[in-house]
């Protein structure tokens, strides 16, 4: 596209693209804006070395013109977007890249692929974090998942109300707080349970977590309590009845007087299981599988289409809205605004999408577009723990219908307005891609 | 683990861990080996940087001694395993690790985020291959996932038989052949979809596909062919019912003498969706979501664990099978081998797995371990195309029901021999992960 836009003359267009989602996951109540931040940094790191030139140009993939125009690259144009942990729903424009057509357009899968991935974990991991209902949640997926995109992932989650991640990548790359455990495979390297634990506490002290579920759970529960005077941080349940058995190892932890040592359970847990545990005597969550793939929904669908574009090339030439007519996939030409509408009670009531100018506000909606980045200077960079704060409060503000883990309807309908503005839902029964 | 091992003196002790998976995906009929070259690079590579060292030391997380000892990491053990491209079964040894405790279990992450995300994207790639039937497959599914995994999922689909991917950087990478199609996007820049074309068809020549969804397909279809005397490459169709699209396309390309412009699909495609098309007048596949994510599997849900040990620390002491004990995991201890069990037709009638020593070959059995690591030195590294190859082979052998789409069991199963092996599937009705 690059190559034959320069050959036409038409790659300095000015262009607007927006990136979202025609609809939520099937059943989804909400979704979660994340990787805003990875973005950022990969577009301030965005740059085509000379390898990759000489691949692409060795390759008959483009030609000179465009790998002159690739060798200076850098991004110049503006971008606004819902800012991270934020909540979006479908139709939201998680994101408005305007500049020129070439520049919006090699940024295209850049963004789609961090922002598709990203906010796919988060969305999983705050109905994760909703059905822990405030027992700390730790991200324990990285092996069950590509080996960066567990990085990723563990960032994501915490946006979305995880405490901690045993990615320690996590943690050095974006500051995740990390935690860890043993594997039975520690347990198994020695002669028996009772001289692992030894090497264990001896090490990292008695606060450590204990994997009892290796040969016998009652056994290993008093071997732990014993070798630490009843003062062991934490045990493990990994198999079995996890429900049951939480029952049964709090009674017996309090019985042998450990009445402050912790249960932690992992063992293929998604949102449900974690639900189903809430009647449980079980103090934190190890969540895994389930949300580095998130929970059923591995990837959010959001696409990245041109909405607007000049009418010529004349400097200062209007924009004028475009969109594809034909067939299944519909989009809403035009540059779009958003706003969050909220009642009186401070709770979010609907997504409203327009076309143009942003209405002033009425004391009762929320913008929900910021700068991103201006004449291509990031500006919209902020600290992991300030997405973390404002998921957290969007979440708070929507319906209680939000809560519910089963499969419905988005909990808050998105309104379109404004005179070229759709009068139904655009997306209705429409396949997600492209 | 690590640096309770060290403290404890038991970090040094001989060990072997295996890497398999206790089932198929729900309703797979086999699976398909992919990331042992990715494994073996990173390997290569894997060293703890000093910006690394400083960040586990600070951050408590390491101790001195600990730190000492990954400063200078360099694996020096051996790994036999499936060679890529292979097709496994539940149970199947797909890489058996041997060396210090120490040194396999800091592979661990590293080893299981490749295998289970690869092999993932390789499982459903092959279905998809299968279900095309001889039509080429082009991987396009970058956008929505991971930006690295998605550079991994181009060269796993390869693997599995896809001719091409949309993924620049497989290309450069892996050398993964690459291809590419214009979006809506570059239509809709244009004035009117005549203007797009003819950049399009000036920039690459006759010989490229237009899209020709973007307003009304026929008329896009005639424009293509006028603009090209009839010798337009290709088209491609994005939403609508594809099949009664692509037959009322290649009447219209036919009768305007265009007989050898080709038709490519696109549109959230899967396996069952390219099944449904094997009767129209389809040339080729674009596939991306299905692909990237596993077609509903985006994991392997492959397991690292200890199943044997030296008994003590003495140099030549013998190894001990060791396995977990208690509740639903049960895992099988013991150094495998694993054979594939052909008839006397060449048709794979079984996965054959023992404890011990691999017994000699009867004529119609295929060793399945190959050497990938010898001393620390890579010996496993061959060219993409040799793994390509060899799954086409290894899924030649299958059963025939191996290409039914339908869920089912595993096409042949999987039998456990030798003195310490269990006489039937130890992994039935247990979760996956741990």
């Amino acid at each position: 596209m690059l190559r034959s836009a320069l050959q036409a003359g038409t790659a300095e267009r000015h262009s607007v693209f927006e990136l979202f989602g025609r609809r939520l996951p099937d059943g989804r109540r909400y979704g979660v804006v994340a990787g805003v931040g990875r973005a950022l940094r990969a577009l301030r790191q965005f740059r085509f070395d000379e390898e990759s030139l000489t691949f692409l140009t060795e390759g008959g993939i483009v030609d000179a013109r465009t790998a002159d125009y690739l060798d200076g690259f850098r991004f110049g144009g503006q971008i606004w977007g819902y800012p991270e942990g934020e909540i979006y729903f479908p139709g939201s424009p998680l994101m408005v890249v305007e500049g020129t057509f070439a520049e919006c357009c090699v940024l295209e899968t850049l963004l789609l692929s961090i922002y598709n991935h990203d906010s796919a974990i988060a969305s999983a991991a705050s109905r994760m974090t909703l059905a822990a209902d405030g027992r700390p949640c730790v991200e324990m997926g990285s092996r069950r998942t590509h080996e960066l995109a567990a990085v990723a992932a563990a960032r994501a989650a915490y946006v979305a109300g995880f405490d901690a991640t045993s990615n320690l990548e996590a943690g050095r790359r974006y500051g995740v707080p990390t935690t860890g455990t043993a594997a039975h495979s520690f347990t198994l390297l020695h002669h028996d349970e009772r001289e692992a634990f030894t090497a264990q506490l001896a090490a990292l002290g008695e606060s450590t977590t204990l994997l009892v579920d290796t040969y016998d759970v009652e056994k290993a529960v008093r071997t732990g309590v014993e070798l630490t005077g009843g003062r062991l941080g934490a045990v493990r349940l990994d198999s079995g009845d996890l429900a049951a058995l939480a029952v049964r190892v709090r009674e017996l932890l309090d019985s042998l007087g450990a009445t402050g040592t912790r249960i932690v359970v992992t063992s293929d847990l998604d949102e449900n299981a974690i639900a189903a545990l809430s009647g449980a005597p079980v103090n934190s969550y190890g969540v895994g599988t389930a949300l580095v793939t998130g929970s059923g929904h591995p990837t959010s669908g959001f696409v990245y289409k041109l909405v607007a574009r000049a009418d010529s090339d004349e400097p200062g030439a209007p924009l004028v809205a475009v969109a594809k007519k034909s067939q299944d996939k519909v989009s809403v030409g035009g540059r779009k605004w958003a706003l969050r509408r909220l009642d009186a009670d401070g709770v979010a009531e609907a997504e409203v999408i327009g076309v143009g100018e942003t209405p002033v506000d009425d004391g009762n909606d929320r913008p929900l577009l910021v700068p991103l980045v201006r004449d291509g200077e990031i500006v919209g960079e902020e600290p992991l723990e300030a997405a973390r704060r404002r998921h957290a409060a969007a979440r708070a503000e929507l319906p209680l219908e939000a809560r519910k883990l089963s499969k419905g309807e988005p909990v808050i309908p998105t309104l379109y307005t404004g005179a070229t503005a759709p009068t139904t839902n655009p997306y209705a029964s429409q396949g997600a891609s492209s």
